[in-house]
């Protein structure tokens, strides 16, 4: 299973996707190709029962720039209806992503912007380069958050930090964004990758569909009331229970071994 | 444009609307006049599109000691009652800044207790001097939480830290309110002014009709679901992508130059 | 008033119950016994009006090793009814706790794991060993995770550590559990439940019923909309102002003495 899209490839390889943006020369602009190909792309990974984790990286010295502002400059009276258009794929693939079983990993060598950090906060986990910046970006072209914005920074840095990281367009450091809790780990830029694959590759042999289950009851976590949650959590809990990954789970535990997952 | 009341006093120019607590003998303290001046002020501001920016201070020793207890005392069987009429018109005022285009600036230079710590507390950005003092207050009185407290406090410091703050009727210093998330800049007590004021005249200078639906999009991001979110951040942004300046935005951006916003 | 269990014992002083997991030969387990038993006392403390504050703590090398693996072994076809009856009992027995006037505070002197790390993080107050480790566990055995896990560690880590705590089922020491939020004080081991007792007697001389309306204000305070928060701050402190309570803490405060509050 692979994809080659203009501005996504995807190739698999014992039950990793690794993603790629591979727009360099243009700093993997979020433009309608890319929202079209990462639809697509959502699609594949979410139905294809092979696929246990998927790690999100980029070519070139920018993770992603974020919007495509040069491609907004001669279109400008049809931008509002092109908003609509856009979103439509980009926020369908972010939900499907966050919503499928297999964990996203992603490795952060260059500097984000605008809706690309919203791309990126919304991966499980995050190693970043301790050189890179992250920038919002949107007030600077007049424009408000989208890209899933409000919801990927609230849960990663709470929702009054994640605003004013916005409202001043705010740029922060690698330091910075880790101790606001943007990025997770933090490397020497060359080491990035390596550490991120290593957990990519960790998750790819768990419990994929307890995984999946982790992440949907999370999603919305504090937005539910309580009893509705510790019940999402307790239906969820005896499906997963009933799964091959939990008996092999538990019997390894009581065999004092190692489990031996296959996502099933 | 201006407003002079008993309890707060508010002065424009260019775009930015001072707002200052001048009661400094009674030490600003949260009463029926305030409650009613400030649902007055918050209405004039919602509704004047010359209103780019807020900025809120406070005169004298304290910035607000919080609920006006001595008032209290003498009209203890009515409080009930007194209670519900008090806060039709502190919470609505409170929601309308929160609701409103213009972001809102605090100048923090004196200590802030009980409801006047949540007040501060929906400002988007907090701008304190290092010496400043935070007392939670309301179970020293047997009294629960009004005044927003767990809204504004859970999405500075999160539910838990904000509940812990509250019910052990805590009093933090600026540097531990400041690791918390309760304040975002510290200074010197002799610098709070001239940082927020720089902070506000920036703010006053950006796309105000941006910034209203980044605030409105961050307010209960948490509490709706991720697709309901992610769509009201495209028909937001849909909507800000047909304004002035955001046309004013773009072009500047491809023009490499500075974007002139007025706010319309 | 006492309780004697299997799993708990609790005994009443003073307004303060001490809820004590009692099973140290086994590890303090989650199984059908402490849920049912948990579900039992906390009825009680619920109901009984003498309760100001709890205290839970353990006896033995751990808090609680979470879920009794060892249980799970044989009975393995069962498990998707066996979550649905225990969860039935633990997870009403963690609503009420939360629920109900009292505050929690919780001393935590040995390590913790999968769901019992949820118990204690469901605590208002929680005093730890600097020495103790936490661990996710859930997916270790193929699980997701229950007992509340993805509200409680939500509300203290934020949404995106708590879930990378457990999709990556980390194991973390005392100090980074405190950065992250998931516990409130560090204290050397010998020193947790002296710190922790008196954290729990200060707050059964406070205002208890205030306190339930605190807490009750706080869950889900992210969850809804500000407005909708607001009028239940509202009308919340109204009756609180009606207790009491609030009647001696105001006179208190105008007598420039220390209020004694009766917790009605």
């Amino acid at each position: 299973m692979e994809f080659q899209g203009q501005s996504i490839r995807m190739t698999m390889e014992d039950g990793l996707a690794r993603v790629t943006l591979c727009q360099a020369d243009r700093g993997n602009p979020i433009d309608a190709t890319l929202g079209a190909e990462l639809l697509e792309l959502s699609g594949i990974l979410m139905t294809s029962p092979g696929v246990r984790a998927v790690l999100l990286m980029a070519e070139g010295r920018f993770f992603s720039v974020g919007g495509d502002l040069n491609s907004f400059k001669d279109r400008i009276d049809e931008l509002p209806r092109l908003v609509l258009d856009w979103t439509s794929d980009f926020h369908t693939a972010l939900s499907r992503l966050r919503r499928m079983d297999a964990p996203v990993v992603c490795a952060v060598e260059g500097g984000v912007a605008g809706g690309a950090v919203s791309m990126m906060a919304f991966a499980d986990v995050i190693h970043a380069a301790d050189s890179v910046r992250f920038t919002a970006a949107f007030p600077a072209i007049g424009f408000c958050a989208d890209s899933g914005t409000t919801v990927s920074l609230s849960e990663r840095m709470g929702i009054a930090r994640a605003r004013r990281f916005i409202l001043c367009n705010e740029t922060i450091t690698a330091a910075e964004a880790q101790a606001a809790g943007l990025v997770d780990h933090l490397h020497p830029v060359a080491e990035v990758r390596a550490a991120a694959e290593a957990t990519a590759r960790r998750l790819a042999q768990g419990p994929t569909r307890a995984y999946g289950m982790i992440k949907r009851c999370f999603s919305g976590a504090l937005g539910r009331s309580l009893d509705e949650q510790l019940e999402l959590e307790a239906v969820s809990l005896s499906r997963a229970a009933g799964f091959a990954d939990a008996r092999e789970g538990i019997t390894a535990f009581v065999q004092k071994r190692k489990a031996d997952f296959t996502g099933s």
